[in-house]
This record gives C-alpha cells, structure tokens and sequence, in this order.
C-alpha cells in the first residue's frame, strides 16, 4: 500500500456479477481475514483493519477475526457505520487515495464512497490480490447443459429486446449470472449450490453474445449446447473480451449501476442506467415452472420425511450421531431422487448451542454428537432438474425435539411455529411490497419481546439460485410486490446464544385470492411438504385458525407423501401428523 | 395564459408554509374548481382542466367535479399519474413554459417537475389567482398568545442551535407554522382547526427574527407575548420582509427544500439544504405535554360519553335528530370545558350512506336525519390549553349502532374494532418504522378481502396540529420510527359506498417498554377514553386477547370517567362498558 500511494483499501465479498456465493477465485475477504461467513467486506489503512458484516455473522465473526486484529464493524444495526461514512470520517478534512478491486464492487458502492469521501481518489485495480495471492484458484469452466422452463430463449429474448426498444436502447448488457442463466435456458455448475455459468451477455436489436469460459471444456453435453445457442443465433465470444467489446460500442447501452461491477461500468461509453426486468420476469413463475416446483418439493418431502424418521429411531435407539453425520444421512436421502443436481445451499444440521447462530457451518471433523434431549435444527434445500421429468429448487428448515424441552425451548418453538403460520395464512391486496408482510411473522415474538435478526423471506428461483430478488419480506423498503408466480420463504426464528434455537421455514407460492369491490387479491400455498412436529407445542398460544391451518398442513402432508413412503415411514408420519 | 405565453398553469391545494389547512385566502384550487377536499392540485392547459387528488377524495371530487369540465387524476391508486410525469408525457418532445405560484408549492415539487419536465421553462408567480379572483381574502391576522409546555423558547432555541452548529451553519429558516409556534411556545388562530401565527422564524447564532403580521392586531395579549418574546431576544419583523432578508443574508442557511416554498427557495444564496430536527423534537412529547395529553383527553372523553347518552336517549324517545345536530351537541358539550379552544379539525357526523366517505362534510342546512338503525360514525377532536390547568389535542372516532344492524354491519364493526386492537396490543423493537407496523391493523380487514383506502395512523400535536409529522402508521415508505413521548392515531376503518362506513379511532402513547436480551421494547398506550359499544360484536371473530383487551379498555373508560359524570350516564356507561 504505501509504495503505492494508497491510503486504504477495499476487498469486497463480491465476484464480478455480483454473485451471492463468489467462487473459489474471488473469496479475497476469506483469503485475507479467514472470515467465512457470506457477507464481508474488508477495509484495510495504515492503521486500522476492519471487517464490515450484518447480525447474521456477529457471533461466527467473533470467532473467526479473534487474534487476527481485524475489527469487526456491525451492520444491519441502529448504530451502523456503513463503509463510505466511515471512510469519510477516518479521512475528514484529507484527500485519501482509496484503492479497490473494482471487477469486485458495483459501480453503486464506488459511487457511495466518491459521494461520502469528498474529494477522494478511487483507484479501481482489477485483481487487486493477485501479486499476493500466490496460489490463486483459477476461475471455474464446468460443463454447459441446457433446460426447458416451459418458455424459450427466443421468447425470453424477444420480450428483452421489446423493452430495449421501450428504452430507446440498441444494447443492452446482462452480467447477473442467473439472469442470463434464465434468459438462455442454460445451466452450470461454476458457482457452489447456484447452477450457474460464468459470463457475460451483450443483447443487441438481432444479434446477442456470450462471453463465456470455454477453454478447457472438452464435453460433448457443453459443445451440443453451444450448437443450440447458435441455432438460435447466440454467437460465443472470449470472456475477457468483454471489455474491448464495451469499449468500442459507441451506441446507448442499457445496464443496472446499481448490480454491473464498477470496472465494467467505467468502460461503458454510452450509458443508460437502469435496472433490468429480467430479474422481475425471471421471479414469477409460469406453469411449467410452478408444476416443477410442487413435484421438487414432494421429492424433497419424501427425504425430509425418511431423514426425521431415520433421526427419530436413531435417537430412539441411542446410536450416537453427530451433526455432520445427520447432514450427510439427510443428503444421501436426496441424492437417491433422480432429478437430485445437488443441495441448494450448504446444510445446516445443528443441536442446541449450533442451532443459536442462524448461519452456523455444520463441521465435517469433530462436529458436537446429538443428545437425546432439547431441539436439532436443519436447514437445507436441493436442485433438481431432468428434462423428461421436472425442474426446481427447495429450501426448507425444520426444528424437531430430539427428547425432553425445557418449558422455554416449548414456548420458542410454538412462538416461531405461530409466527410462521401468521404469515403463511396472510391474504393481502396485490401489489403490496413484502416488507409490509414482515410484522405478520414477527408481531408473536414481539408480542413476548423476542425477534430475530434476519429477514422473514426471500425469493427462490426455478433450478437457479436459493435466494433471489426482486421481492423479500424484511425490515428494510424494498417496494417490490410479492405477486401471483413469485416464490418466497417464510422462515422466522428465535436465537438464544450458547442456549438454542428455533426457525421453521416453508417455501410458499403467492397465488390469486380473486377480486371484489376492494380489489384484487393475493394469498399464499405452502410449496413445502413436511410435517410440522406438534409434540412440544404450547397449544394455548395458538389460536383456533392457527391450529386449524396447523392441523389441515400436516395433513396434507401425510396425505400426499405417504403413498410414496415406505410402510413404518409412512406409519410413523401417520402418528406425528395426527390433528391436535 | 395565451397573452403570457404559458402553456400550463399549475395550482397547489398548498400555502406558502406548506400548512394543512391553508386559510381562505390560499383556497386557491376552491376557488377555481369548487373541489373542497384537503388536498389538491390544478394543471390547466389550453385543452384540459385536471384536479389531482388521492383516495380519501374520490365521491367527494366526482360529486363536486361534476360539470366544471375538470377532469379528476387519482393519486394513490397502482395506475397512478402524478403531475410531473403527467406534464412530461403531454408535452414530450416540446419545452412548455409552465407558471406555477412558487409561494404556494413546495420547491421539492417545483424541482419534480424540471426534472421529469426536460427542457420546460418553469416561471414562479406569485400570487398568480390575484388579478383573477377579486374579492381574494387578505392573510389573516389574529391574537397571539404565550404557552407554558414545560420548556421555555430559550431552551428550545439553545437545542436549534446546537444542532445549527454541529451543521455548520450560522442561519436556520423556519417556515412551517407549527414548528415556529412549537419554537417560541406562541399560539394563534390564523388557520382554522390548528392554533398557529402565520409567520417565518429566522434563526442566527445569538439573534432570532421572526417575521409577522400584526399591522391589523390591537390587543393586549398580544402586546404581551410581544413584550415577553423581546425580552427573550427575539425581535419582530415585517412578514413581507422575509424575501429582502434572505435575498441579503450571504452566510450558509439551513433550510428544508422539501417544505420551503420555491419562491423563497429561489432567494436564498448560499442554501444548505437539510430537514430540520424540530419536526422530530416536537413529536417526541416532554411529561408536561404527555400528563397535558392525558387530561385533555379525560375531559374530552366525558364530553364524548356524554354525547353518546344523548344520541342513545335521543334514539329511544323518538327525537329528530339530523347529523348537523349531533355535529353541534357535541361541540357544545366539548365548549362546556373551560380549556376548550375549539376542534382540531372539522367534526364529521355521518349515518349510513355518508359514513361510507371517509371526509364527509356534515352539511349545514339539509342534513340526512339520524334513523335508528344501521351505524352512526363520529370523528372529531378539541384543543385545549389554559395556562393554570393543561393543554393538548384529541382527536376521536367512534362508530355505534343506532339501532338494528344488518349481520354485514356488524362483521365490518368488528373486524375493524379487531384491526384496532390489533395495533392498540402491538410491541415492538425500539426504532420500528411506522409503516413496518401498518399491516397489524389490516390483516383482520385482509383476511375477510376487505380494506380500507386511508392510512392507519397519524401524529398527533400538543396543543398544535392534530396531523403531525414525522412519523405515521400508513402504506408508505417513511423511515421515522414511533418512539416513546410520540402520539399517533391508530384508526382502520371498512367503506361500503352508498351503505355504511365504520371507523374506530384513539389515539395512542407509545411508551417504552424495557429492555432484554433481545433489544429495547415499545408499545402503545391508549389516550383516548370513551367506550367501544360491544352490543353489536361478533363475538367468535375475537380472539382471548382481544376480548381481553376490549374489557379492559372498556373497564378503564368507565372507572376514570364515571365519577365525573351525572348519575344517569355513569349508570348508563355502567352498562355499555359491562364485560363480554
């Protein structure tokens, strides 16, 4: 830094595309601090090394920066110093050179620090890392293989280019990795959980191209794929090419500031900003996909339902099971379903103390042996894709008791359980912004001043990633509306550190309620199906709906999955979701 | 227009201090179109005449519309829109010049429109009716009178400039009335309904000018607030001298662009443009003004009760009793008080058919004639002060059967008392955002497809505007969280046009509810005290904690108030307030 001038410098957590789970390649924050949590940005001066992440990864932060003199900066709390405020008062009254790897950070964030830190020098140095990265992971080339959601890459572009032309744009530049994986119908594995491909895609009036990784990809499902894209008039181009392509288009192109990465943006020569409606396209969901999404989920089902068994005789039987192995049980499970293409995110299988950090990483060596008492949380999800069959992802969690709760463990539980039901019932007029719904999970857990610090719900995708936008149900101002096609999680929780927690989550599709004289309506149909455990619950706490809703789910539980299980599975689900 | 060579003419429902209730002489929209609601603005071109108002103001705007050849733009509604863009599409491609009264607009909006207007010419005129409209009645002037809110103006001032100074600016422009009046503890009745001084405040380091009217004042209560304000170093000025003082102060001025009018916006020479904290000190009420609050309303809700014993009496002896005269029963009972200083806003006594318009205006002359039965909807509110006693405002609705209802009347009455109470009960994390709190209030009303189109809660002044900012409870994005010492109103309602209209209003104190492992803890406590009538209930649709709140209440009611009441009507609340 200080042969060069730099007065600070900044690695975010981001790839270039802005991708949820940067690949190998670009964990540059993991690499410098050992901070593994998903949300981390670094600022490093002269004097001071910060690490800046939300309540999700405050404990696991801790831990992992202990010793290492990085400090931890919370956000997503009242009293947050975001990184351009606080780079604006380490550096009052001076003009800092700031140093940042801009292929990693979107032009927003770039922007954000310019505005804060006036008069300040953003240098942007692509592959800011690499001179001290010795063993750098390259960047992943895995096999291309294509789907059928029910809509084509034609229709898809088509619909693209009629918005360009709305727009009064030639061009328009794509660099989210589902996006593009949505609106070519094509499917990676470059990206861990997410089926995702590298690249970019440049939209022009007739013509489109992919600039895509492809030099070490000898396979023949890659090189058919890429018949088919050329079929339908994509042409292939070099990845790195990119640049020199934007460079020497002199006609307006259409891209998002707030998601391209600052790199990319700087290059542009005639921007129009302005976000994407693929992102909106790609959330509501036609038929095909929502078939897709309720065989996934019947799939998934029939494995959580084999894996709690499997979980409930273990302990009934003393074996001693540890976390991991109870991760490892519940994916041997869903990788015996066909369509299985791997899990949607990475399992979180934690007993007691574990299940108090939301985002707690179940340890492959050493991991804490389940007792027979208190509650064991697991959140985990699949992607599944054939093309005779169907496509789809899922995520579910669920909180079982593994032997005798304590009264507070039993009042969480059906605290969480009331909460998740108070949303999962709501009806609410179209259009309404998913922050509006928040307080419906939550207003139980206020009610005995608990909450939880994450939000309620996010998007899921069809065989794409596990989270996506444009709708949430969270304490921020997103104005997007959840409407009928989207998919959302309803997932709320209690967290008591050193103690246990509790979350229950269902994946639920928003569908049309009908219209009358006070307008048009939405509610939502759990996609989820897996029995809720009514062992433990304080039944007082419920009200007459909720149980209602309560019994009627499990139900439908029992009534769907078990024909496909086999007899003392089936037997044993007959009993844990008889009406209480 | 023509001789001028403006192609629009734009004219806000607004005075040059962004009040609420403009007096006479800003009735600039009233004049021109007739339209009486609180909120309105005019665009007319040569080939259109269009009145933009929102939701509340449908009926009552096509109902008053109705042959002036002025079209109605709805605001509020998904479709909408707003001036700016509607400008921007009627003249796209050509640059209108477009003359707005830069007084009467806000230059938040003046900016809105050259914004989205590309290459108009926006020329501000003020006073531009003048010539038009003869008789245009002068700006008011009226007795000034001094308020004891247990903190004196100097301490105010004090906190002004501390904030001035960590700004970084020697001036402060105030300009909205109930902040200078919150400022400089006066009061007066310029504008109808709120108890301001029409008047500007300018703040510097060690002098305060406040400019005002008082050419038409003779009055020895105002010669002593006068005296008083002087020996707090605060000296008088010319109202029409405030644009030749900005227009000669050349230090940095803080002012609020969003709520200053244009035209003195265009005068300020070296503006800095930020919201200013009195808005929020002044929501966020001391222990005088919160017991001030809380006395108000024990006087107000006697005279409530006693309205009530009337009408029920009235009813059962046959009585005609037209809505006007109920109108005026209860203001006579409200005048009995000896602090009373007039209603907060215009009382609204509506049977049936009228109840279904949120803003009813109860006609003078040839008011409808309460009939027993169906529902009866009565939303009013007093100021009050006396220097030796209290002062506050209230601010009421209560809806009751007057006699028979339909089975539709009475599942609207209560799932509306349950939208209440679902507020009323609600607790929350320190720092929630209003609107965050919205949906408790709906979902009863959602669940059965049902909705109302106003928003749920608003701020409530001491001894000041019976709307006040910065927080509300309604379908928006505003980030202001309800904090203790704040007052909102918490009043869902259902209407059913051309039948009946249900609306249960108090206004609430929230108030801090401790603090635990999970963070700090607020929650609402009821101010207003009047019963809820419980004879028309469906019971069954009530949960345990709600009819457990509703008893509550309704205990409360009665054992504060009864003692003060006559014999008869403390037997008769007796009975309205009995548990169910």
């Amino acid at each position: 830094m200080r042969s060069r001038g730099w007065d600070a410098v900044i690695l975010t957590g981001s790839d270039p595309h802005s991708s949820e789970y940067p690949s190998e390649r670009w964990k540059q924050v993991q690499w410098l601090t050992g901070f593994t949590g998903e949300c981390g940005d670094v600022v490093v001066t002269p004097d001071h090394a910060g690490l800046w992440t939300d309540t999700r990864y405050f404990i696991q932060a801790n831990k992992q920066l202990e010793g290492t003199g990085v400090a931890l900066h919370k956000m997503r709390v009242p009293e947050q110093v975001p990184i351009p405020r606080w780079l604006a008062q380490t550096f009052s009254g001076s003009e800092p050179v700031i140093a940042i790897d801009g292929l990693c950070a979107s032009d927003a964030f770039v922007s954000e620090i310019r505005n804060a830190c006036a008069g300040c020098d953003m240098v942007s140095v692509p592959d800011l890392l690499s001179t001290l990265w010795q063993d750098r992971p390259a960047i992943p080339q895995t096999p291309i293989f294509t789907v059928d959601p029910g809509e084509s890459r034609g229709k898809r572009l088509l619909r693209l280019r009629a918005w360009m032309s709305e727009n009064g744009c030639a061009w328009c530049l794509v660099s989210a990795l589902d996006e593009i994986a949505w609106l070519l119908d094509v499917r990676g594995s470059d990206i861990d959980y997410n089926p995702y491909v590298i690249s970019y895609l440049l939209v022009g009036e007739d013509s489109a191209y992919w600039y895509v990784l492809k030099e070490a990809i000898e396979d023949p499902v890659t090189e058919k794929t890429f018949d088919e894209l050329g079929a339908d008039g994509i042409e292939l181009r070099r990845y790195d090419d990119i640049e020199d392509a934007l460079g020497n288009l002199d006609e307006p192109l259409l891209m998002d500031a707030s998601v391209l990465n600052a790199h990319l943006c700087g290059i542009v020569r005639e921007p129009v900003d302005r976000p994407n409606p693929v992102q909106m396209w790609k959330a509501v969901k036609n038929p095909v996909e929502v078939s897709g999404m309720k065989e996934s989920h019947i799939k998934d089902g029939l494995a959580m339902e084999k894996f709690l068994y499997w979980l409930d005789k273990s302990m009934e039987n003393e074996r001693t099971v540890t976390e991991w192995d109870a991760s490892v049980k519940l994916g041997s499970l869903r990788a015996e379903i066909p369509e299985y293409r791997g899990d949607s995110f990475e399992t979180i299988s934690a007993w007691g103390p574990g299940a108090a950090l939301p985002h707690y990483i179940t340890p492959r060596t050493g991991a804490p042996v389940l007792e027979a008492r208190g509650l064991y949380l697991c959140d985990s999800g699949g992607q599944y894709y054939s093309p005779e069959t169907f496509g789809g992802t899922t995520d579910i969690t669920r909180t079982v008791p593994l032997g005798p709760c304590t009264p507070l463990e039993m009042e969480d539980y059906t605290l969480v359980l009331k909460g998740h039901i108070g949303l999962a019932m709501a009806v609410f007029p179209y259009g309404t912004p998913g922050p509006r719904l928040d307080a419906l999970s939550r207003i139980p857990l206020w009610s005995h001043k608990r909450n939880f610090g994450h939000g309620t719900g996010h998007g899921v995708g069809w065989f794409l990633g596990v989270h996506e936008g444009p709708h949430d149900i969270r304490q921020n101002m997103n104005p997007a509306a959840i409407v009928p096609g989207m998919v959302v999680s309803d997932e709320p929780g209690i967290y008591r550190e050193g103690q246990f927690g509790v979350r229950h989550e269902n994946l639920l599709l928003c569908v049309d309620a009908g219209t009358n004289d006070f307008g048009r309506w939405c509610r939502f149909e759990p996609l989820t199906l897996c029995h809720f455990d009514t062992s433990i619950i304080v039944r007082e706490l419920l009200t007459k709906d909720e149980l209602s809703w309560l019994n009627a789910y499990n139900s439908k539980v029992y009534e769907t999955l078990a024909p496909e299980l086999p007899g003392p599975v089936a037997e044993w689900l007959r009993t844990k979701t008889a009406a209480i």
